[in-house]
């Protein structure tokens, strides 16, 4: 046998870009993925979890005539030499899973998967290597209806995490839409649309002017840098202009005039829309016009100018029958466009989605890293692809389906306040006498079998100060303390660590040494007067 | 650019060993790994969630000079050809994240960890590549107190998850005992004491004849093959058989003798353990002998005859002191021999653990692949190791801990009919009329908002019968049924599934034609007779 040379000690580090979570943070998400699946379960979606391993042919996007594949993931051989990888994704292992288990499997299949995927990517700030997703995808359903469905649990979802309506929106388009847009302008070559494409997606960072100039010549940009422009005339340039601008505009005039219109029951300028508004208007206002919002008429009036701009465009056309399909399912169950609204700049993964695509986004402010203000943006998003499975079966599979960023989420969630907070530790009971350790043992299986969250000291008991300096680090509320001479008087002391801290910060020394933080009770008092303080301080 | 061939179609598989998890198995995993972190967090246990990628140096375990260090672990290099690897347990990385956070930490530090661990090792009928681990270990912590605590707490989490007393027993043993004990027989070749260790592993298979063999000169096994001995002569193997046997010892004669003694009230043959015996005697019985259980001396028994075994050897003496705290502590806190017991034939991770061992056994029979009813062994184990942190940091960090094992344990409760059964679908909401979408979205959404979990049939629903096996596949307890007729009267018919199957099974054809288990209510009553219906069949 080799000698072996004796290794240095190794670096106690994770490798580059990834992290550890503890306890609360650990909590935090494993509650809001359990919330999640509620609302995925209640709405018929069956839980899966695939394994972490793939074979690198399954998932796919790799080239078969690179050695090493791991662009993008993490990659290695097997005992066969064959190439395994870690999940990029949750929606690659579906396809894998439902071409392999299509037999057994309902159709449509509903299916929701939550845990982590890794990327082999350049970490950043806030960037991990391994990251959660929560997805929920419907499999073999080609009707709009699925899609639909998803965007209402997707609100359901966000209003489960406690944000409140007004505080998020899920805005909805169509590839198709985007596809028709493009024809009405004459853009055929692919390339160029691609570019299209991709200028479309910075229209909420440089906004209409922005556009137009990346759509022709080019922009400076803020660092000072010229971007080159897709080199579209101007008149070429302005049907995706009007397309961007259609929320807006809505928003400005368009749904004033509708409404007005609707009101005095002049429903000729709905068109083929006439039956949903006259629905929409009977439904909302009961027969009482005072009630109705005329904000809730938003979405058909960008439906309408959308299909003003597709002209005649087939896709076009097809992609807003497909939205106005949607809007009406939303509507029937209630979710009108102070939730979900169609939104003609949303554009999602190039090449990837074939038809409704939709987002999330939070729409209160926080401040980032350097203080500012800023929205905080997309949490979730998916859409239709139907051409996922189709890879290992030849058939093609409808599907759609969401992708929750529950990280994202939570950072966003810890920002704002609505999770996390003061934090509460166990209660402590410390170690008087080394030689008593059953005693105190037994306090704590007593306050344990009450419900109540209790530990044992297990340091070195010598320095009572390190005990309470750990019962802070601990996040302690209360600490329990039996001496020798409280074991002989039959009695414990409970001290308030949280009222104790309180004073601490504001007492005048005469109020410190009255300690009234500090209670003495008799020891078959213990746990009611443990449960009393933490009621106290709840 | 290079031409890229066009791949043949991928396989739609998992890579060798891995699985994937479905719906029920999914979500009884999910609620069993929340029973348990329920009990860990009242024992003041802190979630820990390690990234599940370690540097190689990190884990561990691997030579510096071998090229590709995956022997046991998948690993791959990085973009700095460092090697990377998945994690194998849990343990490991607690020891990397303790000394890379340890200023932070408090200390002790009890933290708990769930989630899966990767072994690259030939899979087999049952053992897979990936699976679910569910720890929780205290750092820095040297009083067996800390052991005691885990017992205890091992115990809680198996009777949280619905294992009632005398279905389980968690057997504790000491590595100094074993020490002690082959100081005693005058074994100081290391190899030779690896070897007597692995044969009292053998003990539950081979029994005390069989071990006498193998500490001898071999034996015959069950296939016909010899097993060669560690060839120990027969007086030097008498102190392991003793050993080994001394828990049935205990439990046949010695028990009762000193049970007798006990309630005799001659306390001298109990030595040092007068005072125990005594408090067990008052604590059990309050006075009155009657209620006295012999068996709950037994550990006591158990560890007189270890003390007799080990004889002058120090290590033993030690060890037998240690599981001494251990019984008294657990006893304290009314953790007695029947959920708690010591039992010298425990030996688990040759190599690794330094003091206390623990094991947690289901103690009912299932039956095995063969239908023979076999005892399930062993769900859950652990114990302490001194020296992990001490590869990082140089210092000795004490730590004990245990490991369940969460596929195992939910194999065996569901062999027992303990979890899972009868699984129970969402209510299905069927298409008769394809135009009217959002009417049967709108019953879905009613329904969920009473809280029951619904979907609408989104297949093709030309053909009816389809959509009533989709229900069945889905095991829908129920479906909704609107088609023009009834949607023109105001009324849904609404099918009871679960009695439904019932009828069809057992009933004439008059019967069945009664249809008792299809129901017309009015519309505005869907919410209302479904709930009924679900109550009925809870």
């Amino acid at each position: 046998m080799a000698k072996v040379k004796k290794a240095p000690r190794p670096k106690a580090q994770t490798p580059k870009g990834f992290r550890d979570y503890f306890g609360h943070e650990v909590r935090e998400r494993t509650e809001m993925l359990s919330k999640i699946a509620g609302v995925y379960h209640r709405y018929g979606f069956e839980a899966l979890e695939s394994s972490a391993v793939e074979t690198v042919e399954a998932l796919g996007k790799f080239l078969p005539d690179v050695d090493r594949p791991n662009e993008g993931v993490f990659a290695w051989q097997d005992e066969d030499d064959n190439w395994m990888a870690l999940r990029y994704d949750l929606t690659a292992p579906l396809a894998r899973v439902y071409a392999e288990h299509r037999n057994d499997l309902p159709l449509p299949y509903r299916r929701f998967a939550m845990g982590p995927v890794w990327r082999n990517e350049k970490p950043g700030p806030g960037r991990y290597r391994q990251f959660y997703q929560c997805d929920a995808d419907t499999v073999g359903a080609a009707s709009v209806a699925a899609d639909a469905e998803i965007c209402a649990m997707l609100a359901d979802c966000l209003e489960e995490l406690g944000i409140p309506r007004g505080d998020y929106l899920i805005r909805v388009n169509n590839r198709k839409v985007l596809n028709g847009v493009l024809q009405a302008m004459g853009v055929a070559d692919e390339e160029q649309a691609a570019a299209v494409l991709r200028t479309i997606d910075k229209f909420d960072k440089v906004g209409e002017s922005g556009v137009r100039e990346l759509l022709g010549k080019g922009r400076l940009d803020a660092s000072g840098a010229y971007i080159d422009g897709v080199g579209l005339a101007p008149e070429q340039a302005e049907p995706v202009l009007a397309f961007l601008t259609a929320r807006q505009s809505v928003r400005s005039t368009y749904v004033a005039n509708l409404s007005e219109a609707a009101l005095q029951g002049n429903f000729d300028m709905f068109g083929r829309f006439e039956s949903v508004v006259r629905a929409m208007l009977s439904q909302e206002t009961g027969g009482n016009e005072a009630e109705f919002v005329p904000a809730n008429i938003a979405n058909i009036a960008t439906l309408m100018l959308l299909e003003q701009i597709v002209g005649h465009s087939e896709v076009g056309k097809e992609g807003v029958q497909e939205l106005d399909e949607i809007v009406a399912l939303l509507m029937a169950q209630g979710y009108g466009p102070d939730r979900i609204v169609i939104d003609p700049s949303v554009v999602r993964g190039l090449g990837y989605y074939t038809g409704p695509v939709f987002e999330a986004e939070l729409t209160f402010k926080i401040p980032d890293e350097k203080g500012r203000k800023r929205q905080f943006g997309s949490v979730a998003g998916g859409g239709r692809y139907d051409d996922l499975v189709k890879r290992f079966t030849g058939q093609v599979v409808p599907a759609t389906g969401v992708s929750i960023g529950v990280d994202r989420l939570l950072a966003a969630l810890r920002e704002k306040g609505r999770v996390g907070g003061s934090e509460t530790g166990p209660v402590v009971v410390t170690v008087m006498d080394r030689d008593r350790m059953a005693d105190y043992q037994a306090m704590v299986a007593e306050l344990r079998q009450a419900g109540i969250r209790a530990e044992v000291y297990l340091g070195n008991p010598k320095n009572f100060g390190n005990q309470l300096k750990y019962a802070d680090k601990r996040h302690s509320p209360v600490a329990v303390i039996e001496g020798g001479d409280e074991k002989a008087r039959g009695v414990v002391q409970i001290k308030d660590l949280i009222l104790g801290a309180k004073i601490a910060e504001n007492a005048s020394l005469e109020e410190w040494k009255e300690r009234p933080s500090q209670y003495e009770v008799a020891r078959g008092d213990l746990v009611a007067k443990v449960r009393e303080i933490l009621e106290g301080q709840a």
